[in-house]
């Protein structure tokens, strides 16, 4: 089952797809069940309501060729981002792997579609992309006892692209990350929402593109910290809410390794996760 | 003017006084125009009708007597804090001062009310308090084309405690701050907002006291980088938008100095900025 938001930026409608298929499937409108797909739908048992609708043929069949895809989660109250989380990617930005998991913030109103047009921020050169597994939080989660508690608190799994700027990521930010993180459309998800018991989140294939030449290729099971880890370290820390979103890291093959350009205007980037679909940005100047 | 919301969490009501002297002063329900202090109602002109009706006796007096304050803007999208924007901070913290704003972020769930009960993480050893100027952005504020232009997109100041646990900031972190600025309860705002046009960012006092003793005790006149420059600064790094917090930085005084002890249970935190009210949060092990 696939939950994806529909329609124009702020104006989006939510559809449901049945069955885990690789092609479009038949589209169903969800509105009988909620105008969102949101933390408070996610938290309230959205996802078996919807289950059950679709196995009491409940929803009407809506057609949604031609139209905008959202991010298939509203917009959540933190993404919360996980610092190099895969070894050769730290490697490539010239660090160790980490001994406790890093923890940076992008804000949510970075979130966008995943094939709205990417913008390259002012005075930017080094817009870098991120292929990353995203987690979508189902239930308010507050000190966990361990990671086998994550599950339970897992809504379900979205493709990103993490986008950074490195200049000033690394540069300009006296050494805090957020600030090359933030850029309007740093964060396009989707396209569409996975629910977390169809998912195996640690066998996952990741592949990034960049004008059809790949970049990255790996897959989540070279993750130094798991999901189930992740979850239940994050909860340690903060209180995450229905609705958030926890990007798990990149692997290798980002520009900052210096082994390829940065992107510029006109440039297309790919990126794909297996199960979890494909986005598409062509780069304009921001 | 004073905007403050009323009640218990997540069921506060808007109420507006009249007048910026230090007594409670005469109290009126704002309800008859809005039902929130968020984005929108800042965005909107919020302010300006508010000042209309006061003027018009358009609105009823109410009593907020033995009431809960929570803060007094609706939960944010974004809050976004400036790191060592104080010398002496800096310094005491074993940095030099930044050649250009650093920026982190807290999760927006952080924010409670001014008299909330505080919260040590649990594992914590090392929970330190923040006096701190709060700028609350009134419109969306996105590559502004200089400071000049930063006032008016800011809709008023509040008083905050950036609350940060430093063995969780600065240790288990890997340098990412973050980690250690987002446990519950950790972002105190009010107890009043106060319109952009009354006040003076550049020339407010800020104090702060455990258990009666003083800690902090400077003026925001001492801000490596004052309101007007972060505003655009950080325009040209993120879309600010209508109801964000962005938290000024803090002066010297604060635990990690090693002058002073950490909290533990049954300390009491109290802030202060000149006009914009004082805080007081006893403390409690989370």
């Amino acid at each position: 089952m696939k939950f994806l938001r529909v329609g124009e930026p702020g104006a989006e409608r939510p559809v449901v797809r049945a069955g885990n298929g690789p092609g479009p499937g038949r589209t169903y409108d969800l509105r009988p069940l909620t105008d969102r797909i949101d933390g408070a739908f996610l938290a309230s048992g959205g996802t078996e309501r919807t289950r059950q609708a679709l196995a009491e043929d409940a929803l009407p069949e809506t057609d949604c060729s031609g139209l905008r895809v959202g991010a298939p989660v509203e917009r959540p109250s933190a993404v919360v981002c996980i610092g190099m989380n895969y070894a050769a990617h730290a490697a490539e930005s010239g660090a160790e792997p980490p001994a406790s998991p890093v923890v940076f913030l992008k804000t949510p109103n970075t979130v966008t579609g995943p094939y709205d047009t990417g913008r390259i921020p002012r005075g930017s050169r080094t817009t870098d992309w991120e292929v990353e597994l995203g987690v979508v939080i189902g239930r308010h989660t507050s000190y966990l006892e361990g990671p086998w508690q994550s599950r339970d608190h897992v809504a379900g799994y979205v493709l990103a692209n993490d986008l950074s700027e490195r200049t000033f990521q690394l540069d300009d930010s006296g050494g805090q990350w957020s600030k090359g993180k933030c850029a309007p459309g740093f964060t396009p998800l989707g396209p569409w929402l996975v629910p977390a018991d169809e998912v195996d989140p640690d066998r996952l294939s990741m592949r990034s593109w960049v004008n059809g030449e790949p970049r990255q290729d790996s897959t989540t099971a070279d993750m130094v910290f798991g999901v189930d880890v992740l979850v239940h370290h994050l909860s340690r820390y903060m209180a995450l809410e229905p609705g958030d979103v926890v990007l798990t890291g990149t692997p290798e093959g980002v520009a900052l390794s210096g082994k390829f350009p940065y992107l510029g205007a006109g440039d297309v980037v790919e990126t794909e996760i297996s199960g979890l679909g494909r986005q598409r940005q062509r780069f304009e100047q921001g």
